[in-house]
């Protein structure tokens, strides 16, 4: 921790905005939940059942709505939204680490790629022939870059990636490690007993500020491109089958799967572990929740669930059981209903 | 696009069989989708949902099968089955990249290890000692051979596959990015309050015509073999337990997990997602539906889901309560159908 | 098979306990299940489903529990728990391989790094600077250990592990293939209709004698650390998200996901698949079944499970519009209860 990486209070407010209450010359150094934050941090309060914590935070700042302004004595910035707040705030106070512009001693280089001086490549990668990094591109050690790729500007990936050969990223992506973007979609044919393979012949393109979680997976498509928009945020072990579209500003938690074809909206979430069937189209703005399965398109804006709810395993036995003669159940009802109305009828 | 790499619709025919409506010596270079094709592409129908766009495709032929011979006046190919046809067009025009034989300088090569003189080994592989890969083998960058491990003739790895020592794969498979094939098994006993390790000693062994998808792991045996039978199509982010055996030409798509000792028969398919758990059989040319849970043997053919269906999120909440008391409600309706007995019986 | 490895059966039972029934001069070489048991095999039954195969073995020894002292006449070893013996006894039989120490020139290692003589480094790792391996260590090739990492003593990771910067890792563990360790947490915040990324800030730090599986992924945290404590094991592609603790001796099968900052207990089990979501607590000894999703707190011990019952295709989708309509159900039900209340009444 660099001593002389504080800010002050009034610095911060004049970069980022809010109303500053208490002495603007007090400076920290470092951002700290409530419960870890020590004298020289700064905290937030963003979740209103963490208010508790301000009485004994031993922060020398904290972050506040407007809601909470008389809720500490401390020294505090008012804002609309003090989570995104402290996400701006960190950045400026966590800048990415840079690395060194060069291409190490050990990186295997294709013929005719074009890597720009301010990029970084780090050992044990290999670029393919006609790659192009562009500036500020940074490669972690063991990225596999395939023949004719394209990454742009200050764009970043961590150790092990690999894209397959012409897949294309924009600028500023963040693609964290193992993820593997090209490889080919699932594309099969069964004639006379075997399983014919189709050839994945469309790309990948991957627009600008998009960031893509370790172990994910991106298809190529079959014939036309797989395209993830500008904004996109995958979380890791995410599977993106051939073909799909993910709408700008979406973001998907961790295990999701997509299935061939299938169109995301624009500014939707996918919590973890849902499936997201092929073929289906998904309106912007929606919202899956995690371990769901979407089996047709969905139109209009709006949360959408369908998990089993959990039970204690003796109640889940009776209640599947039920659930499976569900139609016997209905039947028998059915049934009551035709009885009443004969005892009503006959009264 | 190599522009000599015409192909004419009369020898298309010629090569794989179906009738030509139209003339023979138009040419095409690519295969592309209805509506993405432009002159000089072949495309194809394949689902009745796609037909409206025969009118406005800009292909320069289509493939379609008997029913929709008149549904175009494109120079057309009569076939069976489009999809497969065009699986195995695609195959014609899209042969799979060949690489350059040879042992690149940056690979690592244990003692003992015996490479084909005709199979390429990328930068930054590691073979093992004792390792055996046969003629036409191409391992892309960065792949980790374990020792004693054998590649059959013609298969590929792309970059950064990883095999455990003693894992056999058979011939003409393709496995891609980030698959790990033969890691421990997770066989773990309680003994006194700690997990012990059961050693993984068994191996795996893949027959010949598999592919397996991106970041896919399978698992090395306990004491026996994990075995994927010929033909089997293992899409990306699966996970297979230990003593699993896949029968032949079993396709499953993306992020299924199998457990250990699971018994899978011969053309099967998994959808995406699906859970099966250890110890069972499934017989030959079961379906399961994406996401679903298989929890007991399944011995007869035919298709089995067990999906929550997705709902607006507050629908769901309610559906949750109920299904959750579905005892309650069973019980309610027994209590009514006594009830209607008496009245019934008072009558 | 080294001939001269056999163990005779009077000093397994000296080094393990049990009690022996049989010629204690017998020696085995190698441990197989009942069924691929060959002379010189010693094999166990630790399922009464698998008893029938004690008739049929060619063992040359097996291990029992005390229920099963007279089910066959074979040499054999009594013991409590026949799984775990089975497990000490394959440990005894089958250590982990050693490997020869140093570091292979083609390693990268940065500046200021210590690593430990007796510590074996592979082919085409790279070590960050001032990064501490400790003695014992074993890196497979490829494997990115990030800057000012510290792995303790005799900790192995196969091939391609790779650890972001910072990251602790405990004694003895053993992290399989493709796992990544450090990635960033999926923080993010919107902002004027962009998501801003949050700096992942925190760690990640495991305890003593932890197994992580192939491709499994461990985030670090986004200000405090991620924490995995001794003895947990998990198995492959098991996503922990940012600021989870995972309590001692807890083990996960495959496939689980686990949301950002869940405290989940020790002694847990989660089986695959299962879904955990964020901020919520799991008490100690708590099992989750496969395939469940946990979307509150659980407060007491117990076995837990939420997972639709597999049925055939068509039977499902009758189930599922019930289901979906269990409201419209059991409004039916108040309707007929109100009139059977009526008409009873009315008597």
């Amino acid at each position: 921790m660099d001593p002389s990486k504080q800010i002050r209070l009034g610095e911060i407010v004049l970069r980022l905005g809010g109303e500053l209450i208490g002495d603007p010359d007090i400076a920290v150094r470092r951002i700290a939940t409530l419960q870890s934050a020590v004298a020289g941090d700064i905290s937030f309060l963003s979740q209103r059942r963490y208010r508790p914590l301000l009485d004994s935070t031993r922060a020398s700042a904290v972050i506040l709505q407007a809601s909470e302004r008389d809720a500490t004595a401390l020294p505090r910035i008012i804002c609309d939204d003090p989570y995104a707040y402290y996400a701006r705030l960190s950045a400026l106070i966590h800048p990415a680490q840079t690395a060194a512009p060069g291409v190490h001693v050990t990186a295997v280089v294709g013929s005719g790629a074009r890597i720009a001086p301010s990029a970084s490549v780090g050992p044990h990668c290999a670029i393919g022939r006609g790659a192009r990094l562009a500036q500020g591109v940074v490669l972690g050690p063991g990225c596999m870059i395939g023949d004719d790729c394209e990454i742009g500007d200050d764009s970043r990936l961590h150790a092990s990636v690999t894209l397959y050969a012409g897949c294309r990223v924009g600028r500023r992506a963040l693609i964290h490690s193992g993820a593997v973007i090209g490889a080919d979609g699932f594309g099969l044919a069964m004639h006379e007993g075997r399983w014919i393979k189709i050839p994945q012949i469309g790309g990948v393109v991957i627009g600008d500020d998009v960031e893509i979680g370790a172990n994910t997976t991106i298809d190529r498509g079959a014939l036309d491109d797989t395209v993830i928009e500008d904004g996109v945020k995958l979380d890791n072990q995410i599977q993106v089958g051939h073909n799909v579209r993910i709408g700008a500003h979406t973001a998907m938690a961790g295990c999701v799967g997509i299935a061939g074809s299938a169109r995301i909206g624009r500014y939707c979430t996918v919590g973890g572990g849902a499936v997201i069937l092929g073929h289906l189209e998904i309106a912007d703005h929606v919202n899956i929740s995690a371990a769901s399965l979407v089996t047709k398109s969905i139109t209009a804006a709006g949360t959408y669930t369908g998990a089993y709810p959990l039970q204690p395993n003796r109640d889940w036995g009776r209640t599947a059981v039920l659930l499976r003669n569900l139609e016997t159940l209905a039947g028998r009802l059915k049934e009551l209903e035709k009885a009443i109305a004969r005892l009503s009828g006959g009264e």
